[in-house]
Protein backbone atom coordinates (compact mmCIF):
# COMPACT_ATOMS: atom_id res chain seq x y z
CA UNK A 1 0.00 0.00 0.00
CA UNK A 2 3.05 2.18 0.05
CA UNK A 3 4.30 1.59 -2.70
CA UNK A 4 6.13 4.14 -3.62
CA UNK A 5 6.61 6.30 -0.37
CA UNK A 6 9.68 4.44 0.71
CA UNK A 7 11.88 5.25 -2.54
CA UNK A 8 10.02 8.61 -3.59
CA UNK A 9 11.32 11.11 -1.93
CA UNK A 10 12.56 14.89 -3.20
CA UNK A 11 15.25 12.77 -4.75
CA UNK A 12 13.22 10.40 -6.28
CA UNK A 13 14.29 9.17 -10.04
CA UNK A 14 12.56 10.03 -13.07
CA UNK A 15 11.22 6.78 -13.04
CA UNK A 16 8.63 7.30 -10.29
CA UNK A 17 4.94 6.83 -11.20
CA UNK A 18 2.59 9.28 -11.68
CA UNK A 19 5.24 11.75 -12.64
CA UNK A 20 4.11 12.07 -16.16
CA UNK A 21 1.24 14.81 -15.37
CA UNK A 22 4.25 17.32 -14.67
CA UNK A 23 2.34 19.39 -12.44
CA UNK A 24 3.48 20.86 -9.87
CA UNK A 25 6.71 20.61 -10.48
CA UNK A 26 7.89 17.92 -7.78
CA UNK A 27 9.54 19.80 -4.90
CA UNK A 28 8.76 19.09 -1.21
CA UNK A 29 5.37 17.96 -1.78
CA UNK A 30 6.40 14.84 -2.94
CA UNK A 31 5.34 13.16 0.20
CA UNK A 32 1.68 14.62 0.03
CA UNK A 33 1.46 13.39 -3.69
CA UNK A 34 2.58 10.21 -2.18
CA UNK A 35 0.45 10.55 0.67
CA UNK A 36 -2.77 11.10 -2.05
CA UNK A 37 -1.34 8.35 -4.14
CA UNK A 38 -1.88 6.11 -1.55
CA UNK A 39 -4.89 6.76 -0.24
CA UNK A 40 -6.31 6.76 -4.12
CA UNK A 41 -4.89 3.09 -4.24
CA UNK A 42 -6.33 2.34 -1.21
CA UNK A 43 -10.29 3.93 -1.88
CA UNK A 44 -10.02 2.82 -5.88
CA UNK A 45 -8.99 -0.81 -5.05
CA UNK A 46 -12.03 -1.15 -2.49
CA UNK A 47 -14.55 0.42 -3.94
CA UNK A 48 -14.37 0.95 -7.88
CA UNK A 49 -13.85 3.96 -9.91
CA UNK A 50 -17.41 4.85 -9.71
CA UNK A 51 -17.86 4.91 -6.12
CA UNK A 52 -14.33 6.22 -4.85
CA UNK A 53 -14.72 10.34 -4.71
CA UNK A 54 -12.39 12.94 -5.02
CA UNK A 55 -13.29 13.91 -1.60
CA UNK A 56 -13.19 10.69 -0.02
CA UNK A 57 -9.16 10.17 -1.20
CA UNK A 58 -8.49 13.59 -0.01
CA UNK A 59 -10.41 12.82 3.58
CA UNK A 60 -8.40 9.67 3.84
CA UNK A 61 -5.08 11.49 2.67
CA UNK A 62 -5.97 14.01 4.94
CA UNK A 63 -6.09 16.95 3.01
CA UNK A 64 -7.82 19.01 1.41
CA UNK A 65 -10.02 17.82 -2.16
CA UNK A 66 -8.81 21.22 -3.46
CA UNK A 67 -5.66 19.93 -3.08
CA UNK A 68 -5.66 16.20 -4.79
CA UNK A 69 -7.35 18.11 -7.98
CA UNK A 70 -3.96 20.74 -7.98
CA UNK A 71 -2.10 17.82 -8.35
CA UNK A 72 -3.85 15.72 -10.55
CA UNK A 73 -6.62 17.10 -12.08
CA UNK A 74 -10.04 15.14 -12.83
CA UNK A 75 -10.61 12.21 -10.39
CA UNK A 76 -10.05 9.87 -14.00
CA UNK A 77 -6.17 11.77 -13.51
CA UNK A 78 -5.87 10.62 -10.43
CA UNK A 79 -7.33 7.30 -10.99
CA UNK A 80 -4.43 6.75 -13.91
CA UNK A 81 -1.81 8.05 -11.49
CA UNK A 82 -2.51 5.54 -9.03
CA UNK A 83 -2.99 2.66 -11.35
CA UNK A 84 0.43 3.42 -13.46
CA UNK A 85 2.55 2.47 -10.59
CA UNK A 86 1.02 -1.13 -11.06
CA UNK A 87 2.32 -0.91 -14.78
CA UNK A 88 5.90 1.11 -13.61
CA UNK A 89 8.09 -2.14 -13.86
CA UNK A 90 6.48 -2.95 -17.25
CA UNK A 91 7.28 0.65 -18.50
CA UNK A 92 10.48 1.25 -17.00
CA UNK A 93 11.79 -2.39 -16.41
CA UNK A 94 10.11 -3.78 -19.77
CA UNK A 95 13.44 -5.19 -20.96
CA UNK A 96 13.07 -7.88 -18.50
CA UNK A 97 10.05 -8.89 -20.73
CA UNK A 98 11.38 -8.10 -23.77
CA UNK A 99 14.86 -8.73 -24.21
CA UNK A 100 16.01 -12.09 -23.61
CA UNK A 101 15.51 -15.21 -26.08
CA UNK A 102 11.97 -15.07 -27.82
CA UNK A 103 11.57 -18.67 -26.56
CA UNK A 104 11.71 -17.55 -23.20
CA UNK A 105 9.30 -14.83 -23.36
CA UNK A 106 6.44 -16.81 -21.99
CA UNK A 107 7.84 -17.57 -19.18
CA UNK A 108 9.22 -13.96 -18.62
CA UNK A 109 5.52 -12.46 -19.42
CA UNK A 110 3.80 -14.84 -16.79
CA UNK A 111 6.85 -14.58 -14.14
CA UNK A 112 6.13 -10.39 -14.24
CA UNK A 113 2.25 -10.36 -14.22
CA UNK A 114 2.42 -12.76 -11.53
CA UNK A 115 4.96 -11.19 -9.69
CA UNK A 116 3.41 -8.13 -9.43
CA UNK A 117 -0.08 -9.72 -8.17
CA UNK A 118 1.91 -11.62 -5.63
CA UNK A 119 3.48 -8.33 -4.54
CA UNK A 120 1.75 -6.38 -1.97
CA UNK A 121 2.86 -3.22 -3.47
CA UNK A 122 0.74 -3.99 -6.71
CA UNK A 123 -1.28 -6.00 -5.86
CA UNK A 124 -3.87 -2.88 -4.42
CA UNK A 125 -3.25 -1.14 -7.84
CA UNK A 126 -4.24 -4.19 -9.90
CA UNK A 127 -7.25 -4.69 -7.81
CA UNK A 128 -8.52 -1.07 -8.31
CA UNK A 129 -7.59 -0.86 -11.35
CA UNK A 130 -9.91 -4.75 -12.52
CA UNK A 131 -12.80 -3.68 -9.93
CA UNK A 132 -12.76 -0.30 -11.69
CA UNK A 133 -12.54 -1.58 -15.46
CA UNK A 134 -15.09 -4.02 -15.63
CA UNK A 135 -18.08 -1.19 -14.05
CA UNK A 136 -17.05 1.54 -15.90
CA UNK A 137 -16.06 2.86 -19.08
CA UNK A 138 -13.70 5.73 -18.38
CA UNK A 139 -11.77 3.23 -16.37
CA UNK A 140 -11.88 0.55 -18.71
CA UNK A 141 -10.36 3.12 -21.26
CA UNK A 142 -7.28 3.64 -18.64
CA UNK A 143 -6.66 0.04 -18.61
CA UNK A 144 -7.00 -0.27 -22.29
CA UNK A 145 -4.40 2.21 -22.91
CA UNK A 146 -2.13 0.73 -19.99
CA UNK A 147 -2.19 -3.05 -21.00
CA UNK A 148 -2.95 -2.50 -24.47
CA UNK A 149 -1.37 0.49 -25.81
CA UNK A 150 1.75 0.29 -23.44
CA UNK A 151 2.42 -3.36 -22.75
CA UNK A 152 1.20 -5.77 -25.01
CA UNK A 153 1.77 -3.83 -28.32
CA UNK A 154 5.64 -3.78 -27.27
CA UNK A 155 5.49 -7.60 -27.02
CA UNK A 156 3.78 -7.98 -30.44
CA UNK A 157 6.16 -5.53 -32.18
CA UNK A 158 9.19 -8.37 -31.15
CA UNK A 159 6.53 -11.55 -32.78
CA UNK A 160 7.37 -12.81 -36.01
CA UNK A 161 3.90 -14.36 -36.43
CA UNK A 162 0.74 -13.21 -38.05
CA UNK A 163 -1.98 -11.93 -35.76
CA UNK A 164 0.61 -11.08 -33.69
CA UNK A 165 -1.65 -8.02 -31.34
CA UNK A 166 -4.03 -11.35 -30.96
CA UNK A 167 -1.93 -13.16 -30.25
CA UNK A 168 -0.47 -11.33 -27.57
CA UNK A 169 -4.50 -10.64 -26.26
CA UNK A 170 -4.49 -14.37 -26.14
CA UNK A 171 -1.88 -14.54 -23.79
CA UNK A 172 -2.83 -11.74 -21.59
CA UNK A 173 -6.02 -13.11 -21.66
CA UNK A 174 -5.24 -16.33 -19.86
CA UNK A 175 -3.05 -14.14 -17.18
CA UNK A 176 -6.33 -11.80 -16.75
CA UNK A 177 -8.43 -14.84 -15.99
CA UNK A 178 -5.81 -16.31 -13.29
CA UNK A 179 -5.68 -12.81 -11.44
CA UNK A 180 -10.02 -13.06 -11.70
CA UNK A 181 -10.09 -16.40 -10.63
CA UNK A 182 -6.68 -16.23 -8.06
CA UNK A 183 -7.18 -12.88 -6.96
CA UNK A 184 -10.02 -11.21 -7.31
CA UNK A 185 -12.75 -14.21 -6.87
CA UNK A 186 -10.55 -16.16 -5.02
CA UNK A 187 -11.69 -19.71 -6.15
CA UNK A 188 -9.81 -22.44 -5.00
CA UNK A 189 -7.23 -24.60 -5.27
CA UNK A 190 -6.24 -21.72 -7.79
CA UNK A 191 -6.23 -19.37 -4.91
CA UNK A 192 -4.22 -21.11 -2.65
CA UNK A 193 -1.94 -22.78 -4.90
CA UNK A 194 1.89 -22.14 -5.30
CA UNK A 195 2.87 -19.25 -7.33
CA UNK A 196 5.50 -21.39 -9.03
CA UNK A 197 2.94 -24.35 -9.82
CA UNK A 198 1.05 -21.87 -11.79
CA UNK A 199 4.00 -20.35 -13.28
CA UNK A 200 5.22 -23.63 -14.56
CA UNK A 201 1.84 -24.79 -16.08
CA UNK A 202 1.07 -21.49 -17.31
CA UNK A 203 4.37 -20.29 -18.92
CA UNK A 204 4.25 -22.65 -21.90
CA UNK A 205 0.57 -21.55 -22.77
CA UNK A 206 1.40 -18.33 -22.59
CA UNK A 207 5.11 -19.07 -24.74
CA UNK A 208 2.53 -20.64 -27.64
CA UNK A 209 0.11 -18.31 -27.57
CA UNK A 210 2.57 -15.98 -28.27
CA UNK A 211 5.26 -18.17 -30.90
CA UNK A 212 4.15 -21.06 -31.93
CA UNK A 213 3.26 -21.16 -35.69
CA UNK B 1 -32.67 -10.19 -22.40
CA UNK B 2 -35.91 -12.35 -22.71
CA UNK B 3 -34.02 -15.64 -22.66
CA UNK B 4 -36.12 -17.60 -20.76
CA UNK B 5 -39.41 -15.49 -21.59
CA UNK B 6 -40.64 -17.36 -24.76
CA UNK B 7 -40.40 -20.94 -23.87
CA UNK B 8 -40.66 -20.65 -19.72
CA UNK B 9 -44.63 -20.36 -19.62
CA UNK B 10 -46.82 -22.39 -17.53
CA UNK B 11 -45.97 -25.18 -19.20
CA UNK B 12 -42.03 -24.82 -18.43
CA UNK B 13 -39.45 -27.92 -18.53
CA UNK B 14 -38.11 -28.75 -15.11
CA UNK B 15 -35.06 -27.57 -16.44
CA UNK B 16 -36.68 -23.99 -16.25
CA UNK B 17 -33.98 -21.99 -14.78
CA UNK B 18 -35.02 -20.36 -11.21
CA UNK B 19 -37.03 -22.89 -10.34
CA UNK B 20 -34.82 -24.15 -7.92
CA UNK B 21 -36.31 -21.66 -4.84
CA UNK B 22 -39.43 -23.60 -5.49
CA UNK B 23 -41.67 -20.68 -3.94
CA UNK B 24 -44.44 -20.11 -4.59
CA UNK B 25 -45.22 -22.88 -6.84
CA UNK B 26 -45.05 -22.21 -10.50
CA UNK B 27 -49.00 -21.38 -11.78
CA UNK B 28 -50.07 -18.58 -13.75
CA UNK B 29 -47.45 -15.87 -12.23
CA UNK B 30 -44.63 -17.47 -14.76
CA UNK B 31 -44.73 -14.60 -16.43
CA UNK B 32 -44.34 -12.50 -13.45
CA UNK B 33 -41.15 -14.03 -12.45
CA UNK B 34 -40.33 -14.05 -15.85
CA UNK B 35 -40.84 -10.38 -15.80
CA UNK B 36 -38.84 -9.70 -12.59
CA UNK B 37 -36.14 -12.15 -13.72
CA UNK B 38 -35.65 -10.00 -16.85
CA UNK B 39 -35.47 -6.95 -14.88
CA UNK B 40 -32.87 -8.42 -12.29
CA UNK B 41 -30.57 -9.31 -15.10
CA UNK B 42 -30.76 -5.90 -16.86
CA UNK B 43 -30.45 -4.40 -13.84
CA UNK B 44 -27.36 -6.22 -12.37
CA UNK B 45 -25.14 -6.35 -15.77
CA UNK B 46 -25.87 -2.31 -16.30
CA UNK B 47 -24.71 -1.09 -12.38
CA UNK B 48 -23.52 -4.48 -10.82
CA UNK B 49 -24.45 -6.25 -7.52
CA UNK B 50 -23.99 -3.41 -5.17
CA UNK B 51 -25.49 -0.88 -6.84
CA UNK B 52 -28.81 -2.85 -7.88
CA UNK B 53 -31.94 -3.01 -5.51
CA UNK B 54 -34.54 -4.94 -5.51
CA UNK B 55 -37.17 -1.92 -5.12
CA UNK B 56 -35.08 -1.26 -8.63
CA UNK B 57 -35.67 -4.07 -10.13
CA UNK B 58 -39.37 -4.22 -9.02
CA UNK B 59 -39.47 -0.93 -10.60
CA UNK B 60 -38.20 -1.61 -13.65
CA UNK B 61 -40.37 -4.96 -14.11
CA UNK B 62 -43.54 -2.90 -13.07
CA UNK B 63 -43.89 -4.81 -9.91
CA UNK B 64 -44.14 -3.98 -6.10
CA UNK B 65 -40.83 -4.86 -4.25
CA UNK B 66 -42.65 -6.94 -2.02
CA UNK B 67 -43.72 -9.05 -4.76
CA UNK B 68 -39.82 -9.56 -5.73
CA UNK B 69 -39.35 -10.78 -2.07
CA UNK B 70 -41.78 -13.02 -1.98
CA UNK B 71 -40.85 -14.66 -5.14
CA UNK B 72 -37.33 -14.83 -4.92
CA UNK B 73 -36.13 -13.85 -1.05
CA UNK B 74 -33.14 -11.58 -0.46
CA UNK B 75 -31.09 -9.90 -3.11
CA UNK B 76 -28.52 -12.67 -3.47
CA UNK B 77 -31.40 -15.14 -4.03
CA UNK B 78 -32.62 -12.92 -6.83
CA UNK B 79 -29.14 -12.76 -7.96
CA UNK B 80 -28.17 -16.15 -7.77
CA UNK B 81 -31.95 -17.25 -10.06
CA UNK B 82 -31.45 -14.59 -12.35
CA UNK B 83 -27.19 -15.48 -13.69
CA UNK B 84 -28.40 -19.14 -12.76
CA UNK B 85 -30.24 -18.20 -16.90
CA UNK B 86 -26.55 -18.09 -18.14
CA UNK B 87 -25.21 -21.57 -15.79
CA UNK B 88 -28.56 -23.15 -17.48
CA UNK B 89 -26.64 -24.80 -20.54
CA UNK B 90 -24.24 -25.99 -18.72
CA UNK B 91 -26.29 -27.66 -16.17
CA UNK B 92 -28.78 -29.17 -18.27
CA UNK B 93 -26.99 -29.89 -21.32
CA UNK B 94 -24.32 -30.12 -20.08
CA UNK B 95 -23.37 -33.48 -22.03
CA UNK B 96 -22.25 -31.66 -24.70
CA UNK B 97 -19.40 -30.64 -22.80
CA UNK B 98 -18.75 -33.96 -20.57
CA UNK B 99 -20.06 -36.33 -22.87
CA UNK B 100 -17.69 -36.92 -26.56
CA UNK B 101 -14.11 -37.67 -26.49
CA UNK B 102 -11.74 -36.75 -23.92
CA UNK B 103 -9.26 -35.20 -26.20
CA UNK B 104 -11.62 -32.54 -27.50
CA UNK B 105 -13.29 -31.70 -24.28
CA UNK B 106 -11.27 -28.60 -24.96
CA UNK B 107 -12.59 -27.80 -27.81
CA UNK B 108 -16.59 -28.38 -26.39
CA UNK B 109 -15.36 -26.40 -23.45
CA UNK B 110 -14.36 -23.66 -25.27
CA UNK B 111 -17.10 -23.56 -27.92
CA UNK B 112 -19.80 -23.50 -24.60
CA UNK B 113 -18.26 -20.22 -23.15
CA UNK B 114 -17.83 -18.63 -26.60
CA UNK B 115 -20.94 -19.62 -27.29
CA UNK B 116 -22.58 -18.34 -24.34
CA UNK B 117 -20.92 -14.73 -24.62
CA UNK B 118 -22.17 -14.34 -28.00
CA UNK B 119 -25.46 -15.27 -27.46
CA UNK B 120 -27.58 -11.78 -26.35
CA UNK B 121 -29.62 -14.52 -24.60
CA UNK B 122 -26.49 -15.44 -22.05
CA UNK B 123 -24.47 -12.09 -22.67
CA UNK B 124 -26.55 -9.94 -20.39
CA UNK B 125 -26.54 -12.57 -17.12
CA UNK B 126 -22.71 -13.27 -17.22
CA UNK B 127 -22.12 -9.62 -17.46
CA UNK B 128 -24.15 -8.92 -14.53
CA UNK B 129 -21.68 -11.99 -12.73
CA UNK B 130 -18.78 -10.92 -13.81
CA UNK B 131 -19.54 -6.88 -12.96
CA UNK B 132 -20.80 -8.25 -9.48
CA UNK B 133 -18.25 -11.20 -8.50
CA UNK B 134 -15.37 -8.56 -9.12
CA UNK B 135 -16.43 -5.93 -6.56
CA UNK B 136 -18.77 -7.95 -4.43
CA UNK B 137 -18.24 -10.90 -2.10
CA UNK B 138 -21.44 -12.47 -2.14
CA UNK B 139 -21.64 -12.18 -5.88
CA UNK B 140 -18.30 -13.51 -5.72
CA UNK B 141 -19.48 -16.94 -3.94
CA UNK B 142 -22.34 -17.37 -5.95
CA UNK B 143 -19.76 -17.68 -8.90
CA UNK B 144 -17.40 -20.02 -7.01
CA UNK B 145 -20.97 -21.84 -6.41
CA UNK B 146 -21.90 -22.09 -10.04
CA UNK B 147 -18.80 -21.82 -12.21
CA UNK B 148 -16.34 -24.12 -9.17
CA UNK B 149 -19.26 -25.87 -7.63
CA UNK B 150 -20.96 -26.78 -11.06
CA UNK B 151 -18.66 -26.44 -14.00
CA UNK B 152 -15.20 -26.98 -13.03
CA UNK B 153 -15.48 -30.02 -10.85
CA UNK B 154 -17.77 -31.64 -12.72
CA UNK B 155 -14.83 -31.51 -15.60
CA UNK B 156 -12.37 -32.03 -13.02
CA UNK B 157 -13.77 -35.37 -12.29
CA UNK B 158 -13.75 -36.67 -16.09
CA UNK B 159 -9.95 -35.86 -16.10
CA UNK B 160 -7.26 -38.56 -15.36
CA UNK B 161 -4.52 -36.51 -14.21
CA UNK B 162 -2.93 -35.09 -11.08
CA UNK B 163 -4.13 -31.47 -10.42
CA UNK B 164 -7.80 -32.21 -12.34
CA UNK B 165 -8.88 -29.50 -10.19
CA UNK B 166 -6.45 -26.92 -10.17
CA UNK B 167 -6.04 -27.66 -14.22
CA UNK B 168 -9.96 -27.06 -14.82
CA UNK B 169 -9.46 -23.68 -13.34
CA UNK B 170 -6.60 -23.03 -15.02
CA UNK B 171 -8.35 -23.58 -18.49
CA UNK B 172 -11.27 -21.57 -16.82
CA UNK B 173 -8.75 -18.98 -16.62
CA UNK B 174 -8.01 -18.84 -20.17
CA UNK B 175 -11.81 -18.14 -21.23
CA UNK B 176 -12.51 -15.90 -17.94
CA UNK B 177 -9.93 -13.89 -19.50
CA UNK B 178 -10.91 -14.29 -22.96
CA UNK B 179 -14.40 -13.23 -21.31
CA UNK B 180 -13.05 -10.01 -19.42
CA UNK B 181 -10.97 -8.84 -22.62
CA UNK B 182 -13.41 -9.44 -25.60
CA UNK B 183 -16.50 -8.50 -23.73
CA UNK B 184 -15.98 -6.75 -20.82
CA UNK B 185 -12.99 -4.57 -21.56
CA UNK B 186 -13.54 -4.33 -25.13
CA UNK B 187 -9.62 -4.43 -25.85
CA UNK B 188 -9.17 -4.95 -29.82
CA UNK B 189 -8.02 -6.64 -32.09
CA UNK B 190 -9.91 -9.00 -29.89
CA UNK B 191 -12.96 -7.77 -29.15
CA UNK B 192 -14.19 -7.68 -32.81
CA UNK B 193 -12.13 -10.80 -33.83
CA UNK B 194 -14.17 -13.49 -35.44
CA UNK B 195 -15.30 -16.02 -32.51
CA UNK B 196 -13.73 -18.78 -34.86
CA UNK B 197 -10.57 -17.90 -34.79
CA UNK B 198 -10.61 -17.39 -31.34
CA UNK B 199 -11.88 -21.08 -30.71
CA UNK B 200 -9.79 -22.45 -33.45
CA UNK B 201 -6.47 -20.27 -30.80
CA UNK B 202 -7.90 -21.46 -27.75
CA UNK B 203 -9.41 -24.91 -27.71
CA UNK B 204 -6.06 -26.39 -28.20
CA UNK B 205 -4.05 -24.58 -24.96
CA UNK B 206 -7.62 -25.39 -22.81
CA UNK B 207 -7.28 -29.01 -24.02
CA UNK B 208 -3.81 -28.67 -23.34
CA UNK B 209 -4.67 -27.16 -19.74
CA UNK B 210 -6.92 -30.28 -19.06
CA UNK B 211 -5.00 -33.54 -20.49
CA UNK B 212 -1.85 -33.20 -21.21
CA UNK B 213 0.69 -35.23 -18.91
Amino acid sequence: MTGTTASDGPDAPATAPARRRGRPPRTESAGTRDRILDAAREEFSIRGYEKTSVRGIAKSAGVDSALVHHYFGTKEQVFEAAVEVAFAPVLTERNTVLDGPLDEVGERMTRMIVGLWESPVTRAPLLAIVRSAVNNEIAAGVFRRLVAGQLLRRIAGQLDVPDAELRAELAAAQLVGIAMIRYVIKMEPLASADAEQIIGRVAPVVQRHLTER
